[in-house]
């Protein structure tokens, strides 16, 4: 993996909150040691201090450096840790990301979900960032999707977030997405987007999934804030920004015409591509349903 | 992805208990609805019915069905489920997998839940059983580790007998790994293995991982239950297989002597060659920590 | 109370998780009963039946129905219960709302909790019914706040539905609301703006607090998608209303301009005077924190 | 709202357990950030630091200001937070209630879950404190009922301590309250009281509620702790209290004559009148299901 | 041991909530099952089904038979339980207690949860009806304590109502028991328990601990409901008892003096000699933290 | 009790993870304070300190003080605690065991919580000293079973390692007993045995339940890890015991050779008899299941 400059200047990050990430860690722990940890608890004397250093061992981008510090603190309150590298850094085979100092036993009952938690939302923040850079230059946003794994979304959209890229919508009720289904229920795109209008919130954004020209015109004409071109060929997509820019085209900025997002079957290879279809939004499931991790050791010396 | 004949006959596998299931649903669908579905719930009219039919859209092989089906379950009482295939199956492209006739807003709140768990779990077992294919005939198993996504543990685990393969030690208390750091503390293997067999109870089995095969000598020595190869090379595998032969071999069976765990840098690229080094187990993390999906599609139609 | 005609067309509501709902009742039954009841349990039968009528004894806007009706279904699961109104319908003092026949223990350990949970969902309908009816005919938009209680939150915006408003934004995460300090830390409302909206998911909607005109000019050339008039007088929401249609003029439906929410300071008393002035949205705080209960009874009777 | 010089003297309060207070706290805040404050976390730099000042908009009773401090606490641990007013204490609109200097970021994430609590505790203190003030002098206790919101009990009843009020029983195990249908059940309340006494345990208080003056001497003969005045009126009261008084009158104390509790329709119109019924105990089922809040404004500025 | 006559009225008893029931068996399940049952699932056929037996294998009484029982339910939802005896039945050893017909694995991974259950409750009941036989026509009544296991409470006070015995508070907010730190704090029992009068509602039934005469004389004066001789010889408890006649001989009835509770050190030997002082209670914290189990064995058989 | 010099050497004990014990104790704390102490809370100043010194009030083992301690620093988080004993340690009647100085309220609410959990704790640590004590010299292991207390198991296993004893399996999925239902439905021992070799992880160590000579001779042959001899008596085990030796009498070690395990109907009485056999465990279900408490007391006084 090769991570550009354009990824140097670090994003904006949200701080998550202690106690739902305290809420996960805890849970992993519970899993992961639930009664005593028979080698460690037995071997290792109790009064054992060490230094663990966390290292790189692959390229990639960081994400979840102070949860999986936490860890460390929950098992020792007097654990001192400090970090070399933030969350959306890009990080390089070899380099030192964190230090941490305490008990022995209690570094060693931290490791493996510290690193699962690291590992596992380092690989969205790097998949996420060469999808970014692939487009770089092109202003098309790569986001995610409701594709998540069950208890984990809060870190995998969070991760997204540290690789460059930008959340979809975070559940069912943040946000409306009118699929086929509901224009079945209504009747057409006009009818189900208009009584939504009428019975949502006005805090809520409207997304229409469209998967033929005509569907698309009708989305423009409704007003639709943003439209899903659902597993659009390449072709399609550049046709369906012209249908958009030409029905739109007294309104000068993005502000007065819907947004288009890209969707389905979108991968490092094409996805370039795609944007230069000049579509807005490309989503990708991928990020957070098939992320291999980035490697990263602990290792571990006396005090 | 070809899966041979070898797995047709399916694995004997576990029933997850429903409390335990349910939980992990919940959490999800809390994840994901958290209020309404604020498309479907304002524009799906309450009383429709529908059918929805699940199928795969690409080869690998199933599990989680009954964990999926349960999501409709849960969130319609009188969904009618039927399932053609069961966990440990063979699927191929464009095969029925499922179908669930219930309340139409019901199913479409419940579809992405489900389907994340189901093609998640069948991700893992996919991948389990592309490994468990390549090393067809060796007699190796291939397991996995402990490097799971917090709170899907028992999810992930069981996928992975799904796909063929088998279970390492669930947690840190159900069986001891004696570690460098174990060793250091303890002064050498010896100590540590024997330190380990006065204190820890009878049920918890010893396995001890060396990189050298000086150290490999001593844990078969002291009696070790099973000797985990870290990161040795093919070659060096071959040589370790070959030394506990020599040091075991007025004991003929397996029963008499420390199985061989070969560990780290295990791909599909080289497995077979690993397992025909003649170790007896296989671990890798990458079952659990580095899945992609198994892509499966819903339909829905009116009843 | 008087409940005019504009209401008798039941709003579209959304169906609460069960999931969700349990779990606020089973709360709140552990609250109440904790061990045992100490007089139903001592001194009733534990065969006996018996038929509870709930009954309403003021005038308002049913909410709730089923939660209530829940409270019993989980002390009895052989519980039959039938209802005669559905949520959002008018009630009138006197009028039957459901019948339950059961163990008469349960019915009356359940009673309590039930009753806590209808009267107070169907007191935020009630109020917000007598908003909706007060501007009947202006198009106004009767909307909630994050002004709710610990823990209901879900089942207070749902009453609100009930009575024919509407809800403003769920939670922190679901939409942008951008106010003083936010415009402080950034510098001016262009700034905040342009940098929410390069940062935040395109599926996050963005209102903005103003409380000058030169704010809210500055608020509708940006582009925000709602503008709270903050605390504003009905002569300046009045002259806001101006400015902003004549900053907006070429631009013919509501769809092309940014909608105004009055916020603050609204009762019954001058709630019509301030939707006269054309705004889009009130929202009202006290639709949640402040609610008095409607009254309603239940009696049981021996089967 | 006027309070009188009555209750300068601060009522004597419980300590509210940390444990239970943060299980509160910790639910309100999933609720309301869910996932991150979309607004507050993307333009807030993250080092920024400003003083909140918690300031009373109307007059009223405090009631909850550790309650509310903490959740900032839950937010950032290095907050510092000072209260010039401990619960109970009268509040003058404009008064100065506290100063929490922290992080910009959290202090804005903390507010409305802070506010929401503090405003509901001494909506009830406040109601609580006019009514214990309106039968100043008469010796006559404000009580509360099991009329409370799910999950809220202990707050709100504490809220009614803050006020001046005093707790009714606090649930369903804690004390007996012979009903109607216990009644009918036993076939009288001789039969009822005396199978209750033989049956639950020694610390169980029990009391009566009676309709008419046959059933208020039954109670009083049989020796019911205390006797419940269900929905008299005025009249009736001091009647019934005329007949405890015969029918006691060779006991002197309080300690030889059952209780007698007025319950139903009892506003802030005909407290008084009540009061001096001579009736001992009055519960109000609105201290609790119908309170307004006392408005309190938080303002940050910079450090 | 041996159940008398006296106890074959079966106490009346109350009925333990589903949703607190279902909860600790769940905890139970989740502790002893974790994952899987590795030897069950791997090697009975999940189509097996068979015959449960549930027998005494020991006399005693019965308590937590319908907890037992939901175990089986919560593994497998279509198991058919019938049951032979009640809780609070007494048990001669070799009866048949229960059936229950199911999935073979399911009862072989619900009997362990079950029994620890059933016998742990048994166990309590068993002890508590001995004490309660030991005081046979003595009117005394057997209470517990707060010396219960953590999270067991319920149950465990549960059992003890199923050997016939009676329940002390169920914590510390459903009554008061003024000890020595609470005299010295407010300076004397007498203005304790004036305080506590005052301040706490008028639902708290108030206990005070005396251990001199003094003592006990200044709580009758001061008109204690109950007082509880802590660790005093049986000779004192008898002269205690004169004391308190003596002090109230004027009000015949037991309504009209305190009632008075021996413990500490009350043992199978001396209970009867406590009893025959005239005491009214004597409570026991080892009917509930130091419970011997009653055995009872489970038996399948092919269906 | 009278402990022995064998037991002056403290086991090695792991360290219980605090996030655990935490939940144990909240759990019990709301269990036992549930709202308010109304004793407590009404009639001790809060700001009033004071020391608590904990003393053994009988002989024993002592087991919990970390946690006993916790409780303390749950509720009062000033609390300064120094324990004088470790667990582990032998205790005589009337040694300080710990002081905890804190706020006087807070130690009276922590008091009866922190004893429940000691003296429960250090009863299992009591009784399984006994036993150890009782085989001293002979090298048999004293264990636990899953004859547990639901939700307490993590405690009483470590108790059990706190009195000398030894934990057996942790739970279903953490080790394999095979069972008479298991063999029947495999058709023998062999059959059971090989499948669940087959079947199960190799991480998990197989016992199988023998209650004749011939299944024993079939385990061994069949290379069980471990043989229960099932409620044999001491006779027949003496002669399992010569059976085993003489089938693996090549094999000079216990390495080499299944672990013999007698269970059931061993008490103090038989157990040295039983140990003289040569069984390698004897496990016993009492260590869990029937436990008496150490006595230990605690007083107050005033700073």
């Amino acid at each position: 993996m090769s991570v550009n400059p354009v990824s140097q200047t670090l994003p904006i990050l949200p701080k998550l909150s202690d106690f739902y990430v305290d809420e996960v860690i805890k849970a992993a722990l519970k899993e992961d040691i639930n009664y005593i940890d028979v080698t460690t608890d037995l071997l290792i004397p109790p009064e054992s201090q060490s230094t663990a250093v966390m290292t790189a061992k692959s390229d990639g981008v960081l994400s979840g450096i102070e949860v999986a510090l936490r860890v460390f603190g929950l098992l020792d309150k007097d654990a001192v840790v400090t970090f070399s590298l933030n969350d959306g850094s890009p990080l390089r085979k070899g380099v030192k990301i964190a230090e941490i100092t305490g008990n022995t036993a209690s570094l060693l009952k931290a490791e493996r979900t510290a690193l699962n938690l690291l590992q596992h939302m380092s690989g969205i923040a790097t998949y996420t960032s060469l999808c970014v850079n692939a487009v770089n230059g092109t202003g098309v946003v790569i986001a995610d999707t409701r594709k998540t794994l069950p208890g984990l979304r809060v870190l995998q959209k969070y991760a997204v977030l540290c690789g460059g890229g930008s959340n979809h919508r975070f559940n069912l009720s943040s946000a409306a997405m009118i699929k086929d289904n509901h224009i079945d229920a209504c009747g057409s795109i006009t009818e189900a987007v208009t009584a939504l209008r009428k019975r949502a919130g006005h805090m809520v954004m409207t997304e229409v999934e469209v998967n033929s020209f005509e569907r698309l015109r009708e989305a423009v004409a409704v007003g639709a804030d943003i439209i899903m071109l659902d597993n659009m060929t390449v072709e399609m997509m550049r046709e369906a920004v012209g249908i958009v820019a030409g029905l739109t085209d007294s309104a000068k900025t993005s502000q007065n015409r819907p947004l288009l997002e890209a969707s389905g079957n979108v991968t490092l290879d094409n996805i370039r591509e795609v944007a230069d279809t000049g579509v807005d939004i490309i989503s990708i499931g991928a990020l957070t349903h098939s992320v291999a991790v980035v490697d990263v050791g602990l290792n571990l010396s006396a005090v």
